[in-house]
């Protein structure tokens, strides 16, 4: 029973249900045939942040991506 | 200070504001019981999440309570 | 499929295997008793952190240990 | 790449852009400066939590702001 | 720059670092092809935990392993 | 009572009790002067991780640092 959590920001509407279902399956996939377990079991957790508070290098990702514009 | 973190699905309306005191209390009492500390000082964070956001094996909440229905 | 997870610091020894298998019981209870749910599926993920890397108010609790001996 | 994540309550309608952008590059900061990297590549995820789903010794920060009032 | 963590329980001697390379790779390209993001920024964080620390249904690993042999 | 984690490699021997007491004062400091709490109450975990269970961009760090040298 793995815990895989995903912490992604909420972009452009955010993630569509149809990815969000993708991602969970993918990446149980990749988890269950790597250790051969969690097939059934591995819990996925999906957590999408506003990009004023997610940073790198010290800078949101609301003002990394308004400077590319 | 112990820190108890709680992720659940967000389901029906989502936890009341009474189950969620009762869950902060209940949890600080096992800890502290057991521990004999953290009876002042444990920190509970309760995380709701949407049922589009979580899944077991791959299979979304919403699509596994879909398929029960 | 709740997740509860425990940050606690580790001392004396640590927590021993009877306290760790008496936590995962009580919290567990506690949860499901509350929302009527997760009695078979909860996940509790217990950890605990050295002392020197855990710190309230800005004192390690290796330090505020030494000045209250 | 270290990873740094705030939890906080959410509280007088929450932290604004500016306290979040502040936090974003003061803890990055803090973290590069002693460690001597980081500072492009530091993580820092800012996660705002209602006072109903946060507590303290088993009372919830609502209630605790209330008995205080 | 998604962080995507693992955790999952340390048994037979724990995920050899092989593994661990694939897991981050299939993980990372799971996530990028789903988004066309994360590429090559993409975090994953590894936590392996002991079986005594880890629980379901208010029994540890250790318990239901041993249970189950 | 604010909750900073710190997830960081454990390289070169790991981070110092002393780098680890100033990274706790400094982050807990930044925090409250941005917002004028948790001057005392701010709990700061700091996670070192092995370079093998750490990964960016697909890439693990121990495999980066090789590639480097």
């Amino acid at each position: 029973m793995p815990i895989i959590n995903v912490k992604m920001t909420h972009e452009d509407g955010g993630a569509t249900k149809e990815q969000k279902e993708l991602l969970a399956k993918k990446l149980t996939q990749a988890f269950s045939e790597i250790f051969n377990r969690g097939e059934k079991s591995t819990v996925v957790v999906i957590e999408e942040v506003n990009t004023d508070n997610y940073a790198i290098g010290g800078e949101t990702i609301t003002n990394i991506r308004k400077n590319k514009a």
